[in-house]
């Protein structure tokens, strides 16, 4: 049993959006068992969607298309299903209804665009979409499902969640592939394929089979059973191995951020922190609170940008400043301790850097970092070098920064 | 003259990793005004890539592949590459010299998986690959070009850029799409469309076609002309109409954010900015540093999550917040202007909201935000309903933010 992804927009191709909804979709198909064929993204052109439509369904059971189906005039699925499907549109008054409270809801006026919103295609099983205007379309051919859903991110979450994913389940008979994934921070993916070589070679053995999966600053190790979760605890007594002899790199399972792990270990203990940040202006702090329940632990920060609020706001030295320069292990050793005193936190994570492309020099190139955590017995200093990506140089210093406190409240560090 | 784009990967089909590739690529072909014909994610199996190269190869002139070559044993692309092309590996002395280099540079052993790297098909073109250890390979078969390049975002980058974008474009002859793109920001899609019903029936009689890109709180509009940049001059007329009729909506083109917008504003009219955030947490702030040259115009900020710092470092009084609420307006305005006074800028934005998922009221639910621009003559307000999703919620919190300062910024504010 298995699913292709359809995603329709020029925008997709040419980039101007990036193809978030084609990641989601695998990821809540693959939880519940559902292997991915293919994810084709293709143009808004009549037979271009026609030939896709014809190649999809005939490799998979199931088929989830998503974009095309607004109010203006370049959304034309919602034609196209009707000439793949041999049926005609029709108004449903259902439908009409439901968008009309829609629109009374808001306090907003309908448009005739809206109206034509309630026109579907005759042989379809409507899915309700209750917070927007397109419906989902249900169709069943030979005893394969291709389903149309609008692209807007979170309406096509909801249509997935309470419509797609539950009658999927029961009109296949769902058993899959099966992964689980261990995160790993701070080595690079050769480095450790060589630590885990002999670890990498029992686990073929036992016929599972492994990913390196790299983006900047993590290496995530995914293992795969093709048993369902058969195999679901000896995954987990593998993991537990590298877990117990890494505990450097590894930091968690299954997608969870180094935000939520170090979030998670402040909780437990009871404790608070604070950030003083001058390259990240304020990129670690927000990192920290895209989960709900930062409050429990995080008080606040300074965004210490300038060297003026360095000094009024957090109480770093202007001599230090001079002496060493702002991205100097000084500096953020004073914003460091500056911070917990200030605002009162346990812990505080400083940063000072060269985020580039400009700034750097040839003592302290693009991508020079200093990190400080203070912590109740001290401070804790570290020196990256990343590259030239002004970005990338941002979010490592962010993912790495919150490493460092890691290993800090696990007692890892020297 | 069209390209096809193959990412290779079960980490993109099932969800693990989202897919930045393509969308880059995509981008920089179309820049070149090549069009884009297909962009398909397969997993890293040998036949569904050697099928997929096949349709590929025979539905565009240029086929770009990326992924599968890194050192470990999951990645096969080279091997199937080998097979699909009839050709074998054989070891390529300079390209083993330029991977000893990296790692001598670095300061690191090198491993027998990198060795291997310098193995390569005997008929490709190699392009060397200065950043990393994977090497590009350029094939050549009847006139159509396929091209596979490691899918580590910034060794895939420099590879485009540097060696495949110019001998793509000196290969072919290349003439194809234009595209330019306006961006709004605070209203919706369908009213968007009601207002410009008249502008988008005069584009459609001129031979262009209009696309809606909606993304949160973004809808871009992007025209297109089959003629190459012939029609360049007519589609900015035509984005100057709507520029100067809708300057509250209309913020900027082709992909530029409302931060480097409201960024560039204060740059030229050399004044400072500070934040104040709670829910946001230095979101907004870290918005302003994700292009470089920032320090023109921001200061820093307080990430004023707790009440406890909202007190103490922004001077907001406590029985504001006892009386009205953290979110408030009574709370921002002091916020704002709090911040403003402590880090002495000529702008201060502060925001406080419920971002959910939990926290909500009767009076104040889920995406109930305030927002507050002190300025150099008082302080303008402005309250938000955004919708449940967390992420969502700061998001679009930011990015209206940010609007508020550019329409105050422009005196568009009463």
């Amino acid at each position: 049993m298995q699913a292709d992804i359809i995603t329709i927009g020029d925008e997709l191709l040419i980039g101007q959006t990036i193809n978030t909804n084609a990641a989601w979709i695998g990821q809540q198909l693959s939880l519940v068992g559902i292997a991915i064929g293919r994810s084709t993204t293709i143009s808004d052109g009549k037979q271009e969607i026609l030939d896709c439509f014809a190649e999809s369904i005939n490799r998979s059971e199931l088929v989830i298309v998503t974009g095309g189906l607004g109010p203006t005039k370049d959304d034309i699925t919602k034609e196209v299903l009707c000439a793949f499907f041999d049926t005609e549109l029709e108004m449903k008054e259902d439908v009409l209804l439901r968008i009309k409270e829609f629109f009374e809801k808001r306090g907003k006026e309908m448009l005739p665009s809206n109206y034509e919103q309630a026109e579907l295609p005759k042989s379809c099983i409507v899915l309700d979409n209750f917070i927007g205007t397109a419906s989902g379309m249900w169709f069943e051919n030979n005893g394969r499902i291709l389903v149309s859903i609008p692209g807007v991110p979170y309406e096509m979450k909801a249509l997935m969640t309470e419509e797609i994913l539950p009658r999927a389940k029961s009109y296949f008979s769902v058993k899959g592939m099966y992964h689980q994934t261990l995160m790993t921070q701070g080595i690079g993916e050769s480095f450790l394929a060589q630590k885990i070589e002999d670890w990498e070679n029992r686990i073929y053995k036992d016929g599972l089979s492994l990913a390196y999966l790299p983006s900047p600053g993590v290496v995530k190790l995914r293992l795969t059973s093709k048993h369902g979760n058969k195999d679901a605890e000896m995954i987990d007594t593998y993991f537990k191995e590298l877990e117990k002899e890494y505990p450097k790199y590894v930091y968690g399972r299954n997608g969870v951020t180094i935000f939520d792990v170090v979030g998670q270990l402040l909780r437990s203990k009871g404790k608070t922190l604070c950030t003083v940040e001058s390259c990240t202006a304020g990129g670690i702090a927000s990192a920290f609170v895209e989960s709900p329940g930062a409050s429990d632990f995080l008080l606040g920060g300074i965004i210490s940008y300038s060297n003026a609020v360095k000094i009024s706001e957090v109480g770093v030295a202007a001599e230090t400043i001079e002496k060493f320069g702002a991205v100097s292990e000084e500096t953020v050793i004073e914003m460091a301790r500056g911070g917990k005193r200030k605002l009162k936190s346990d812990y505080c994570i400083a940063v000072s850097g060269v985020a580039g492309p400009d700034g750097g020099s040839e003592e302290k190139p693009v991508g020079f970092i200093w990190c400080a955590i203070a912590h109740p017995d001290g401070v804790c200093t570290r020196q990256f070098q990343f590259g030239s990506d002004r970005g990338r140089n941002l979010e490592m210093t962010a993912l790495s920064a919150a490493n460092v406190l890691r290993r800090v409240l696990l007692g890892l560090v020297d």
